[in-house]
């Protein structure tokens, strides 16, 4: 199969651009639309990690002292409490739900099979399955129509959210409805997926929502500090809850702290990490405490561990010769690492293939398709599950009742959840007994039934679910992967288990090998590292499986980063998000900032006028300006010759930002502009640029190329020969940088003065008013031009941030890659050693297509 | 207790500098000298994390591909899994022969105690213990005189090598050898001491020796890569050992990498982190798989967890009302956490002052007064031993067998570790039980013996332990503090239990509250938080007692926080240490760049006479220079007018580099240099300056100054009126920073060319010429000036780091210290809008007493 599946797709896990001469990508952003490439979309906004310390946030420092600042770090603790408490919550809802239901289906549908095994209506039993299964995925998938960025599990949303990148939709309360709503019945429709990815989503959504929900809705709890309103606290917020949503759904604290370190933070604040494990723990233990009371009535006890445990393993007392695991497994393990990261590669390779089939050929058809398909898989399913438990199980034998299974944290006995179907008594039907229940209940069964299962069940049964699962993580319902993976590894697991106990007679522990299968697989699909062992071993409870869970994760890792990404990346490279990998190969540090930064800048000056701004907002789609002052004399200096040359100052000759180019292109854009008299102003110049275009035109053309990939956005109009040296070399001095949602905030609130006014006289804005808008500053378009006169001057220098970080030229890729990634910056200025900018690096700049691809290049002129 | 102990040390309790006015310390480094305050000192070095991309290392890059990046990731895999296995050998090492050790002492003396109760000759055997303790102490203490950094748990020592300061010896062979020999004979002979602290220094050092010993001894395995010769691999490799370290001492893998993340990495390195993550896994299972074997001669399992482990906490099967907690009990945890924090403050306190009149009139002393010392500790503690075994125990009935606490992890019953001294069958001796046996199995006692022990036992045992154990620490021998504190604090839980169980009559489990005192009285002395609640976590292998252990460890921290610092940090004070905070402090931002640099500044041109560079090196401290380019033209277009003034220009009127002070202070120090020609140079300007020094002593001052604190080490040569306008403002460009090391190297190794040549025609050194020395660099005193020809000229620009991060003047503290410590720098320069440093920021200037007084100066300017 394995062999089969590789030739099936054998395209798709060759790497990028291996296959491909450098030549041939030479010229970035001519082949980029190729069959197999997607490459990441320029049209995702960043989020701003770093603060923006301007004087609106200096008169809010001066307010402060030690005081408020206790106060605040107190509201920031109850916030992550309350967060805590509230996934925790919504994890109860979710499976309380997903209980109810499923046992509803399962015992109706059981005792029907069991009434009808005699009287031949099984096919009445089969229909009814249907109709369960069916109507519950069709209320899913209507779910996800209402909310489309509630389909999948989430976490390749959350991955680029933490990462940086604003995904529209992803954080909003509609999302969140949609998604737990949505996932039980997914998860209760019968579909081979899991509730422990939508969890976590879910959970960054209460993250994100919560703290500003408090702050906005319930004015009565209203803090005087309008800190919690920007990106950087939110993201805050956004990695706590996600935290715990792992640790409601694995019950593992630990490993969702760590999960949210792994996907999220570029750096360790103490603090924060210690916030995101208290938000987990309480996430943890309101769940604990809720199913504690609910299902034992033992209130006030913390019995349950989370959602998805593993149950105790546990050698029988009297056993002296039973080993959890030995030195000699260790090599078994790593085995199975290597097949299980090589079946999660091919399991990948499928999902993606089918992915982008469903891309090009399905999402852009009617919505309804999509629920089609959803109840396609759902039909497909039912039939596969009900085919296979009355036609292909075997009856296999009980062993001895195993008491020291009966544990408080399995809550049932593992033989409570066998099914018997056509089965004389003592023995079980062992196909049933895994389709036919709960995934959970199917993967206590393969951790730590004693009865045997026969391997021809179990190859079949990973076969099927190897196959549905790959089809159905995609299809649009909010569908979880970890569950299935690990159902489907445990499989694998076991299927090895048995082979080597009863073909070779070895002594072992099954249960740890289906663990170790269930370790394999999973990790060969999603990759992950760190996060998953602890969540694994915290599952189990058991922190001797720690080695070798570790082992088999690294090499599932290892064998299947061989191939392609993991499953999560993929589904973000399918999205064409702009991801930083954690670190730069080491060969980009070829390169250096001036190779990869933007050179083709659009920049405002200290004071600027009113029109001047309108233009430069409406014309572009940069996300934030430099503000500069010229200094031309400073140049010709430089220009006649000081003798002590200067590493940076070379830089000069070549990408000095020019401002003929801007004037032209400032000139052009004027059309849109009301104000018939600003036309005059550039007219006369265009005689020498191009034939003018109209207005209108050019702001379509301008949205148009919002979604065009990578190449300039003016490439008409980079600094060409026609221009004179005079034109081209006019140096700016960098005074700081100003955001898009800074400026349309100050147009709109009219922050500007006259002409024969001083620039004291400007109306000021307080934090509170800059942002107050947060997060939808509004758009330029939505500017009602009308109001503004045009002749006035706004002074950006108090609202600009003025002392971000830079970067000289020649600071080398790894050095830029490292600021940028940890500081979580969203624009780094290149400036050069006379404090020039010539160039500006964001996220796009540094994505590992745009810095290969530079590196082509470089190789190319070298 | 606690009442008195507050009266004792009130003053040492109240923080510093909130009973004085601010304007008592408004003047630095006048009052500095205060009885109570110890300030860091200027003379510990940083450590360089941040890589210096110079023209050898980009030769490095060059010769890179993937291919070797890869042979080189393999070669660090391969070092991580040596330094895990090896810190797990050292572990078992140690643990063998403490453990042999303490079985024979206690055999010998409790069979003594045993045959004598009836005879009366209890003296004798008091002699026998006596003789045994000193023996052992004595050469703990001897060892520690041999290498004086081993003493104490080294704790500190690693926290601030992870933090970034380089403290004299801490990562050497031989403290590697005097601490794990030592800390085997300190915990051998009955001291209240724990192997944990100094097993974690170990494996640091193991961490930092190994992968330098196989490039340098064996010449045979050796990588073409020169790259682990760095502080930044250096560092990394000690995580990896530190958390080893953890991992061996508590089975707690998870915990260890958490700790070396909480105390070291400023940033989360994910590569990093997991490779951290797999040393701690190699170092836990390599003991564990030894200590299986040797054990339970079960070679190949690895049923046995950490060193330290705090068996099972379980009900009894039959039991259905026994909870190991319940939501009950977390208002009890609370409170434990508060009285926890409340004594640990006690704790600290009086060992901050024990240790303060140590530094003061013990250290001054001959060496073998602390070996005295030691040996008073020694006898006191074994009298104190033996006599409350002998006369304050009562005897406690022992309750029915505990079944269930057979299990493989607590490895002996606990039933076989009671003593029976003086009382009859069936019955134990309580204040034996817990003060005669080793530290261990006291705190299993506590845990897990059901039978009960008399709250005065408890008490009197809790009383003599805190007191002794608080004298303990600091004495001159290898000496852990955690299991103390854990036997310490669980006397006090098991205290709280006795009297809610029997007194109160409520229904808990003694053992959890045994734990939760343990935790709260560890908490509040160590204030560790994230890594110290998984370490506890992973030693009781049990998830449900995280939120318990969580809530806990909190309150008593806080509480603890209210009076004073936690122990370790207290220790670094004392040492002077420059570590730095997570953050700052929110009020801190009120402060910016320039309020903090250091603007007195030495700096040296690209191209630079021998000369120059000799006396530059010879005269200051200074680790790093920038290299600048004079820039006069540019300064006056400034001062003519440019209408448009940033904000960052007013900084240059202020706080330019004076380059008049400069140059008298070259005039000075060349008189330290032998060539008489020099010092025609300056003479002409002496007169003008100041009555001429003798060289020799001039230096020596310099020598002294070193250990001068924070003022200026110019304090006679800031800028000052009497210079001319003209002098004063000579603005310098900055093109880079070279340090100290590297100027001596190039110095050394005779890179300079001759004035009529080009400066190409300069030797070039490679990447392995440049850290061949690594990492102790030769001095500039040990340069025989002889060989050097004082008119050749060095061109620095190939050597220097010509990219480092830089701030402007503007940028507040906040901001720098981010970028400083997640970056982990050494020297931050504070470089204008036109590209001119006007000063730099090195650890010394972010301090938290730097900051603070900082501050207090800007609240009296404003």
């Amino acid at each position: 199969m394995a062999c089969c599946g590789n030739c099936l797709c054998c395209q798709c896990c060759c790497r990028e651009g291996e296959t491909r001469t450098p030549e041939e990508l030479t010229i970035l952003g001519e082949i980029r639309d190729e069959e197999d490439e997607i490459l990441p979309r320029k049209d995702y906004e960043s989020l701003d990690y770093d603060r923006c310390i301007n004087e609106p946030y200096v008169e809010v420092l001066e307010g402060m002292d030690n005081k408020k600042a206790k106060k605040y770090e107190a509201v920031r603790w109850m916030m992550v409490f309350a967060i805590g408490v509230t996934v925790g919550l919504v994890g109860l809802f979710v499976d309380s739900f997903v209980r109810l239901f499923t046992t509803i289906k399962f015992s109706l549908v059981g005792d029907s099979v069991e009434k009808c095994s005699n009287k031949g209506c099984l096919s009445l039993s089969l229909l009814e399955l249907l109709a369960f299964n069916m109507t519950f995925v069709f209320i899913a998938s209507v779910l996800v129509l209402i909310e489309p960025v509630a389909a999948g599990s989430g976490i390749p949303e959350i991955k680029s959210y933490l990462n940086g990148v604003k995904i529209p939709g992803i954080v909003r309360l509609r999302t969140f409805l949609c998604k737990a709503a949505g996932v039980l019945f997914s998860v209760s429709g019968g579909l081979f997926v899991g509730k422990e990815g939508p969890m976590i989503h879910s959970g960054a959504i209460v993250g994100a929502g919560l703290p500003q929900f408090q702050s906005i809705t319930f004015k009565r709890i209203k803090f005087d500090f309008p800190y919690f309103r920007s990106d950087r606290d939110k993201r805050d917020f956004v990695s706590a809850g996600a935290a715990a949503g792992v640790a409601a759904a694995f019950g593992a604290p630990i490993g969702g702290t760590l999960f949210s370190l792994e996907e999220g933070s570029s750096f360790w604040n103490q603090a924060l990490t210690w916030k995101v494990l208290f938000c987990s723990m309480s996430s943890t233990f309101t769940l604990n405490f809720f199913r504690s009371g609910i299902n034992f009535n033992k209130w006030g006890s913390f019995q349950l561990p989370g959602l998805l445990n593993f149950g105790e393993f546990k050698c029988q007392d009297g056993d002296k010769n039973c080993h959890l695991w030995t030195a000699v497994d260790l090599a078994f393990f790593v085995l199975m690492g290597v097949v299980g990261g090589l079946l999660g590669a091919l399991f990948n390779c499928m999902n993606r293939s089918l992915a982008k089939y469903r891309i090009r050929h399905i999402h852009p058809k009617a919505k309804f398709v999509r629920v089609l398909e959803s109840l396609l898989v759902a039909m497909v399913t039912t039939v596969v599950i009900f085919a296979a438990s009355m036609l292909l199980g075997e009856c296999r034998e009980l062993s001895s009742p195993t008491t020291y299974n009966t544990t408080v944290s399995s809550s049932e006995d593992i033989n409570s959840t066998i099914r018997q179907f056509f089965c004389t008594n003592k023995t079980y039907n062992d196909m049933a007994t895994l389709f036919f229940n709960p995934q959970e209940a199917a993967i206590h069964q393969l951790f730590h039934q004693d009865g045997t299962f026969s391997p021809v069940t179990l190859s079949v049964f990973f076969l099927l679910y190897f196959l549905l699962a790959c089809w159905t993580y995609g299809v649009s319902v909010p569908s979880g992967l970890f569950v299935p993976s690990l159902l489907c590894g445990a499989a694998f697991g076991r299927l090895v288990a048995n082979i080597l106990k009863v073909k070779l007679g070895l002594h072992i522990y099954s249960g740890t090998f289906a663990l170790i299968g269930a370790a394999a697989f999973l990790g060969g699909v999603v990759r992950m590292t760190i996060s998953l062992t602890v969540i694994l071993i915290e599952s189990t409870n058991e922190i001797t499986y720690g080695l070798p869970i570790m082992i088999t994760l690294m090499v599932a890792k290892w064998t299947g980063d061989f191939f392609n990404k993991g499953i999560y990346d993929i589904h973000i490279e399918l999205r064409g998000v702009p991801l930083l990998d954690w670190d730069t190969e080491v060969e980009m540090d070829k390169l250096t900032a001036s190779d990869i930064m933007e050179t083709n800048l659009t920049y405002v000056y200290p004071h600027t006028r009113v029109q001047s701004l309108v233009s430069i907002l409406r014309t572009t789609v940069y996300h934030a300006f430099p503000v500069v002052t010229e200094n031309r004399q400073n140049e010709q200096d430089f220009m006649k010759g000081n003798i002590l040359v200067s590493n940076n100052i070379r830089f000069k000759k070549s990408s000095v930002v020019s401002r003929a180019g801007e004037q032209r292109r400032r000139c052009q854009s004027m059309k849109s502009y009301p104000s018939s008299e600003l036309r005059n102003v550039c007219d006369e110049q265009n005689a020498v640029v191009e034939p003018a275009e109209e207005g209108e035109d050019m702001l379509q053309q301008m949205l148009e190329r919002r979604h065009a990939p990578y190449p300039n956005l003016y490439p008409d109009q980079s600094p060409s020969e026609e221009w004179t040296m005079e034109e081209r070399f006019r140096p700016l001095t960098f005074h700081g940088i100003i955001l898009r949602s800074q400026l349309v905030n100050l147009l709109i609130r009219g922050v500007c003065y006259a002409e024969n006014q001083s620039s004291a006289s400007q109306p000021r804005l307080n934090y509170a008013e800059m942002t107050e808008d947060y997060p939808r500053y509004p758009d330029i378009h939505d500017l009602d031009l009308a109001l503004l006169n045009p002749r006035m001057i706004v002074d950006v220098t108090t609202y600009m941030n003025p002392c971000p970080y830079t970067v000289s030229p020649n600071t080398r890729i790894s050095q830029v890659f490292g600021l940028f990634r940890t500081m979580g910056l969203r624009h780094l200025p290149v400036v050069n050693a006379v404090g020039e900018i010539v160039g500006i690096i964001t996220r796009h700049n540094l994505t590992h297509e745009f810095l290969g691809a530079k590196l082509r290049q470089h190789y190319i002129t070298v």
